[in-house]
């Protein structure tokens, strides 16, 4: 533990050694997803992905639509499960699931990211190493195919951790991404959720209290995330997103920025958010699950519980977080209608969820 | 306390409690700096600032030269605490100290910031409420005199807490925010360091380590930055910058990132950072400190020196921040050379500091 390094931090490690105490005597370890992890002692690997929480409601999808969603969550974690099996980082298992999900019209990141105000796709994504705690992000990029690993470009390539814009592309050019054109990511149903955006906006006026009128329910949701614990015992997370449906003025969401959308740190966990941008940043949630771990003693499950379901919800914010530790335990929990979800465990064990019940 | 709204979080309050037990029984509440509050009972006000960390020597700076930093943060000092004196909320205090660094050739921040390597100057500023937990950032700006008022105004008047680049622009302007031409931030000295960070860039070459290149210490200090407790007892913390000399691609740093750069929620504490940004944005350093007074029981002094003296130090990081709690105590530990900073209390009595000693 890093911060056992001054004597007087000493009693914070007895503080956190007698909250564990406290909490096993108070109730026995809850959780709300069962654990994947194997013994600690024998290296495991595990995956987990979120495809975006919100109003997603039974009724709302076709069963054929929900048949997509389900396989191509499906063939993401596979991806990132061969890497991890073969014996690849959590970092590369990561860029290979999310690799799948930005190729995909079904999400809001990549092919099928939700447009701004002015009929274009600005997308952000951000990824963290949580073995070094290095990072990687860009954001308001327009002409990457796969933003997050452009985000991982950054983590490797370049002293900073945070490119923008038409800085963020120059740096993609010099380092021989590819570009597409802004057309590539368009796709008909989101150019129906701008018009039915701005129809609202419109109909709501000034009436509506700040913060509404930009930002109904039904356009946030569809940024992608994933947390990966590989063979090596490394921790990684990232997240890619077209932000939110008529977003303007460059609005940047959680999705870029570390300690809100991603965070990573093998003394923790690892953690992707997704939903109302805004409050995650001001909650900065991913972060605050691994500080409550860190200095509260708490386990994944709880930590990730707590912050979502009391302290997001307390804000008024809405949405969720995939969460892993060391030890593979996977926390889901989201305070929305559905949440997209998967894991695949080591031995290829996949589950697939979206609804709350 | 938020988290006690379910009842197995009661096992963190207990813990929270059996910690302070154990750390005011390991030592005495050490603290770097004395503290400026009155009894918790009576509405107190304070405020600190600081004009960046860096290597800051005495052999560096002519008496000239100190005599007028001096003046200025006193200057500034005094601004904010003629708002809090009058009733003022913590906010308006910010702005009105931060708009008088800005305003200042001697920062980097506004008037004075530093040149991106394409001899352009672009500004980076965020803000945020203790008692709300509002924010707003503004990124990559390149025509508004005062990037903090901007924050203010994305604070108070978009749904969203995040702006950058044209779009922030043109949402200043869709506000009435009066635009400069960029060529009003250019000053001499600021040219002569990226010339000197450009020569420097070519005489290290390739053989440098990633990281390094484009970050030589001397280029990265200068940031400004503030932490108000008001009347009402409400915290608030604004910092606002130029970013780093040479910098490229649209990079971004920790100072319009909430929860790296700026902070701020009563329940804990006040941040504002300063330093080399790439490590603050990884260690999410201001809401760290946060997250070690609410779930580790620590006091704001103890928190942001273990965050700053051991954690940061640690990943190889440099700078400093300033911290303060509900009851205006003040941190403000930095492990560089010096640090520009100041504070003021209730009764006028200023302290303004520059180097370790």
């Amino acid at each position: 533990m890093r911060i056992l390094k001054r004597p007087n931090t000493l009693a914070v490690f007895f503080a956190a050694l007698s909250m564990s105490l406290l909490m096993s005597a108070c109730e026995p370890a809850a959780s709300d997803e069962p654990a994947d992890a194997s013994a600690a002692s024998e290296p495991t690997y595990v995956l987990a992905i979120h495809g975006g929480a919100g109003t997603i409601r039974r009724s709302d999808l076709s069963p054929e639509r929900e048949a997509q969603y389900r396989a191509k969550l499906e063939e993401a974690l596979r991806a990132g499960h061969n890497v991890l099996s073969g014996g690849g980082s959590s970092l590369d298992a990561v860029i290979a699931t999310l690799t799948i999900l930005e190729d995909s019209p079904l999400f809001n990141a990549g092919k099928g990211a939700v447009f701004t105000h002015e009929g274009t796709v600005e997308l952000d994504a951000s990824i963290m190493d949580g073995a070094t705690k290095n990072a990687g992000a860009v954001a308001g990029v327009k002409h990457i195919r796969n933003p997050i690993a452009l985000a991982r470009l950054v983590l490797e390539k370049s002293p900073h951790v945070m490119l923008t814009g038409d800085g963020a592309e120059e740096f993609a050019r010099e380092n021989g991404v590819e570009m597409v054109d802004n057309s590539y990511f368009y796709t008909e149903w989101r150019r129906e959720q701008l018009e039915r955006a701005k129809a609202a906006e419109g109909a709501m006026g000034a009436a509506m209290p700040p913060g509404e009128e930009l930002a109904p329910g039904a356009y946030k949701y569809g940024t992608v995330g994933a947390v990966a614990l590989d063979r090596a015992g490394n921790l990684a997370a990232g997240t890619t997103t077209g932000g939110m449906t008529n977003k303007r003025f460059g609005r940047v969401g959680d999705s870029p920025i570390i300690g809100a959308g991603t965070y990573a740190d093998n003394a923790t966990c690892a953690v992707s958010s997704t939903g109302w941008g805004e409050y995650f940043i001001r909650g900065v949630i991913a972060h605050d699950i691994a500080a409550m771990m860190a200095y509260g003693g708490a386990s994944v499950e709880e930590a990730a519980r707590t912050v979502i379901m009391d302290k997001l919800e307390a804000m008024g914010g809405t949405g969720g977080v995939i969460a892993m530790d060391r030890e593979g335990h996977v926390a889901m929990p989201f305070n929305t209608e559905g949440m997209y979800r998967g894991r695949i465990d080591a031995e290829g064990n996949v589950t697939v969820e979206i609804y709350k019940d």
